[in-house]
């Protein structure tokens, strides 16, 4: 993850660029490389904290911070009426955090290691979970065909409201009625390696820094698409999951490597839903407070990949074992998608 | 089940009301009441019966008349002309066996003990079985995408013959070379409670009775939508299948509470695929001899919703466990779905 | 598959139709008759010549003229410019070797034993794969929904690219890095029975005959379209794929009937894959070479149908057991889909 850290030098180029004002695009590059390192050392230090405020309200820490920075990108990219880019990175970060990040895992995982096992019962959990999501990003779509419907609202946040409902059940099982299951995730708490202040400092900072680096991220975003030709829905798709997960992907990786499989598909599968069903239905809420409304009808592109992306990881992990070629069967998977993507 | 004894209490309200011609909704309200409990002594005379007569004609009737209330309904509706609605309660008669009442038994049983077990076997069977009939039901309709397609009515015929040979041969299987792969059915055999001609005179009476309330549901369902606003596929979904197999729920959701979650499994899924591979099928026969055609092309709402209740019931089941949170995750998924039939 | 040998005879008598060009319908019946051993003598040959050449040439021998038949009957008829057809033959592949082959496998399998083992390993690597494959198949149709949108060429040859990749990486994985995997597969290689000169010669001059069937065979489609009424649809889902595969569910019963149930389906299931992943992608790069393109936009029948059957095949094969109902219940699944092909 170390690497990583060198991204933090774009923070000042960044800057630069944008007082500048003469070149959007570069200010867009800089600013997504350094959000990488950012929301990195947003992710390790809630992890830090967590640690110090115990596993209940720790874990509780976690689940709702864990996706922070990319919740902070989509509600600047709301706050500009970029709708669809917001919607396209909720799709994103679903089929980036299914696909590839648990894709490169169990491939690079699998060179080392022949076949790597975890605990089916809580990938199941995990699965139904992605599943009652998926149900509430489809179902609005479904049945109310265009925005301009004026069921969309209401039934948006109706459906927000039952997955908000769901997600607090889900942190109230894993952390308390049945955390045995969940086991695993307790390796990765340990010891702390910060002091409390120095965490509490890393944090503010990141944030500051992630909140600024996504204005100019959300800024460049049409100057992108009208100079380099490519879609805005690509943008949410593939680009903003890819920075704003890129440490996680990380961590993921490096879990795989060191064998703890169940830790890099708790990474990867747990991301997922809590973006389906904790980020999503908030941007929903949020927007509608706000006076930015967005609802939960996604495109038929969208709904195709989210349900091929979760029936995919589902049969995959169903048997509690991976190799490299399911790996690879992942990423092809999210090959094709973004192939597609660059095309419509 | 007792207390749904009150609801008996219904029937002469209801006639009153229906021949008094002055509120066909109070008509119609008191009309859904009443079936709830004459559903109940349909099923338990039944089983009774089929108790006398032996497991293996007995698990025939069971299998015939297991929702025979609800088909009497149906009935009623098709000669009313009311197709939109038959077909919405086969939809309604699915999920709500799928998610509400397996989902209310996961989710009661699961605060009773903290991981109920059952047969993986049985599960996927019931699962497979459940995975052709969708597929009889969404071909049709993928097909032919509206119903003046002169191939709507001999397809539907077609399929249907094909999905009531599938149930003869699932009872051939199940009651005879393979009934030890269901034992737990016969558990709730056992000795019969009441004579032979007890139980015949109470499914005569019930027989009876559900007929005149079936009536007087069926007329007030025109006066109910223009009035109360509700829509004939809300009425057909969810209100209907719910009063209908109110009774089963009940016997679920007290199986569940013994531990007994095999049998809750059976009743739910297995109601499930009797509504999908037989009594929808005969309603097409019928409909087709008696001149009130229905074909099998469902709505694209109701497809939807069939499919994902499907998978999802798939899915959480196929591990031969449950909790409460899977139970939560199958009613999250129902409501969702009735929201959305509030707002077509 | 002695009896079989007989259809040779149909060599003869529709070159003779062929060239009396008098009948060109029975041209096409006795074609269609003459592929069957053809086809058989085609398979048994490379299978022979595999052994000598040992597993590892020997299983990508296997791997690539498995489905040589089929591959040059729907050349044909790329050439002829029946775009539809080999989409359709693609499509009917895929349902008839997973639902047709497999349910009669299972069916008269289960029929001497009464419940069947495999290995649930091999049979989830399949599944992962096939999964993968439809993931390839569906996802340029949705994207790009017809056939005149300049992106279909590129996107049609970038993601067969990806399959074809994802193949070879299979073959890599099957025979060498997890070759112990696969076991099973290595019994049907054994001891040759033919010589090597024997079974070049038997190759060549069946694939020379092969070649020869298969032009009167496309040249007959458009005389039975016009003169049977049965569409060219119905021709590529329904009857080349039987043809095309008759010798090959020949040996997958076969098997089935001794208790070798992983052999049938790594017959079933792998030929599915080895079209959906070679045969279809590399239809795509021949046609676009020689001038001929075909894309990879399935109609949304075909989609349908091939998602249905590989979900179906996935929950039915994942416990690793299989009885007489499931593979009824796979063949109800293929009666429901060609009634469905015969009504559109």
């Amino acid at each position: 993850m170390k690497f990583l850290n060198l991204f933090l030098l774009a923070i000042p180029v960044s800057i630069f660029f944008h007082l500048a004002d003469s070149s959007p695009i570069l200010a867009f590059l800089t600013a997504c490389l350094s959000i990488i390192p950012l929301s990195g050392y947003m992710g390790k230090a809630t992890e830090e904290i967590a640690i110090y405020v115990g596993p209940s309200i720790g874990g509780l820490l976690n689940a709702t911070f864990g996706n922070a920075a990319e919740l902070i990108i989509t509600l600047f990219a709301l706050k500009s009426g970029l709708v669809e880019v917001v919607k396209a990175s909720i799709t994103g970060s679903i089929i980036g955090n299914l696909l590839l990040v648990l894709g490169l895992s169990m491939l690079l995982g699998g060179f080392k290691f022949k076949t790597q096992k975890f605990n089916r019962a809580a990938a199941g959990m995990h699965t139904s979970m992605l599943l009652l999501a998926v149900t509430g990003l489809i179902i609005p779509a479904v049945f109310l065909n265009n925005h301009s419907n004026p069921a969309a609202e209401p039934l948006s946040l109706g459906v927000a409201a039952v997955l908000i409902l769901i997600y607090l059940l889900s942190l109230l099982f894993s952390l308390h009625t049945h955390k045995d299951v969940f086991r695993p995730s307790q390796e990765h708490s340990g010891t702390p390696q910060w002091t409390r202040l120095k965490a509490l400092l890393i944090l503010l900072a990141a944030t500051i820094f992630v909140v600024i680096e996504s204005e100019f991220l959300v800024s460049g975003i049409e100057p992108v698409v009208n100079t380099l030709g490519i879609s805005e829905l690509f943008i949410g798709v593939i680009i903003i999951p890819i920075i704003g997960n890129a440490a996680e992907h990380t961590t993921s990786v490096m879990m795989a490597l060191k064998n703890k499989m169940e830790i890099s598909l708790e990474i990867a599968i747990g991301s997922s839903t809590q973006i389906a069903l904790f980020v999503a239905p908030l941007l929903v809420f949020i927007g509608y407070l706000s006076g930015h409304p967005i609802d939960l009808l996604f495109t038929s592109y969208e709904l195709v990949v989210i349900i091929l992306g979760t029936v995919i990881t589902a049969i995959i992990s169903m048997d509690g074992r991976s190799n490299w070629l399911e790996g690879a069967q992942l990423l092809a998977s999210y090959v094709i998608m973004a192939i597609a993507f660059l095309f419509v």
